[in-house]
């Protein structure tokens, strides 16, 4: 059985991910510290923090950021409609070039709700 | 006594959105309904999606709408500190090009606190 | 024979836009009803307006708002002369980085160009 | 009687534009070159790029480039209406952080075209 | 005698960056500190670097951010030419859009290299 | 033996490179122009040029260009740990959003390197 698209974007980001943290560049290893460290709970939850982090995502238009922040949404146990509001949010800020950026999502939240719930998830659903 | 920025800022905007939605054309009109919509109480509330649009428009730039979006987060109760964790979300996703808007927004925010919660309000939070 | 990639875009944009129309949120729904609205003649011709699309798609670099404005002009009967001349325009506003589009829109236009006038267009017109 | 916005923008324009060409570097005067002869009449007519043009800095979101267009625009004689569904296009395309440049593109246009038909224009006019 | 605007630039600046400075969020301070880090002597000195930081303003179209480098780099030593050769770099990979911002660059530099070397310095050296 | 992804892009690039530059257009034939030119040797060199146009490539977050110009800077010599230090400043300025783009650029990095200097040179340079 071939491979979902997410999953090998998951594969191939985590190879690279790993390739890139081998430097002994302070800098570049500091800056990766900072981004994980921005999305654990402080004022704010981090539940509610990867939502902002997906729809920055979204309107400066980049999918395998909008992928790794659905991941971690859909673990955190958002539904479907809480993404759905929120990606609207993105939508309307960023525009229709936004467009082709929500088809991947949605795409990819498919992948993602089937996986957590079972496939006869998307469905019912929609 | 002179005007603060931002009052100024508030009028301007007033008056020019005014001007704006005296158009005929139907397409402008429906796209500001659908902008006032989209952060109205849905599966998320009304509070948690003008967040939302703040990080978009400080990783997007544009200082009038993060002085706008900071104006419904005050009212809405928004404390300091969660405001503070939002940005830093923004300025992590966006990066170091994003600090002039965070500078302003601390202006702003400066203002907007001091006018909902009095004038000794902002030595006593930083 | 195997599929153009032209084909697997029109293709795979057209299951993903109706898997995102089954949406139930009013706002996504309303967001795609005023894109389309957008294009229809106005004041400005539906086809004029095609252009204001593509050279807006080619300076905000997405291929895929790139690739939809272009079938609907080749349809619209535009020539590529008049295409180019529009593409020159997004070229230079946007600068070098827009480039790597202008090849990717020059690829989907011979293409299109070929679908529309027989598979000899692109040699005599270039 | 106090300057208008408008003018005052004009002037600080035309004085820079002025120092910058001052320059001995050859590859500004080029660039300077390119991007005044992109709207000159080609197989589309350097009025239809005019507008190609205004659509362009409205997505990319910079007022003085909007404002330059404009001015072009006005004096080619194109209507309030044409300018007003040109805009629409830019405020689908680049979402709701392009509305800060259309109230910004609606006072200037209200004084340009005040400017070209006389002071009784705007009223008359929306 | 009033104030430049790059000397009311200077003070402002320096206000706002104190204040959002006196946060208590640890994680917009660490920002702060990568960003200062990355310009200091590396693999490449921190006079290229500042360089890089200026074509990397440009190109995101940040008036403040160029206005921050420039002084870097004059206080550096750069020369006028050198630093229209690396502007000239934004100009062609960022596009006329950029071109405003040029304008600015270059009233901020006439105003900087006048400081360090004396007022009579723009005209011969231009 | 399977073609490497960085060999694809070289060839896909060259291709539709040549077909673009078959136009009759004049301005676009002339934007490329300027685009060769500017990283030429002048008040800067061409190497350094070269390492403006990276740093601009990853903000504005282009593959296809980082692509290019890495494959400049490797055959002017430069070594990885310079490079790793310009991109430090990319991701500083342009934020966590550049970091699929760093992934991409170490990628294309470790070929190009290999391709230069041997094929055992990933493991003790990083």
């Amino acid at each position: 059985m071939s491979q979902h698209p997410f999953e090998a974007f998951r594969e191939k980001r985590k190879q690279a991910n790993e390739r890139v943290l081998e430097t002994e560049h302070l800098g570049i290893k500091r800056f990766f510290g900072i981004d994980s460290a921005c999305y654990r709970d402080g004022a704010l939850s981090g539940k509610t923090k990867e939502l902002l982090g997906l729809v920055a995502s979204m309107v400066l238009r980049c999918n395998d950021c909008i992928d790794y922040h659905l991941e971690q949404y859909v673990q955190a146990g958002y539904s479907n409609a809480e993404l759905e509001d929120a990606m609207n949010v993105a939508l309307v800020v960023g525009g229709s070039i936004v467009i082709p950026h929500m088809r991947h999502a949605r795409m990819s939240l498919d992948f993602l709700l089937a996986e957590r719930d079972g496939g006869t998830h998307v469905e019912s659903e929609a």
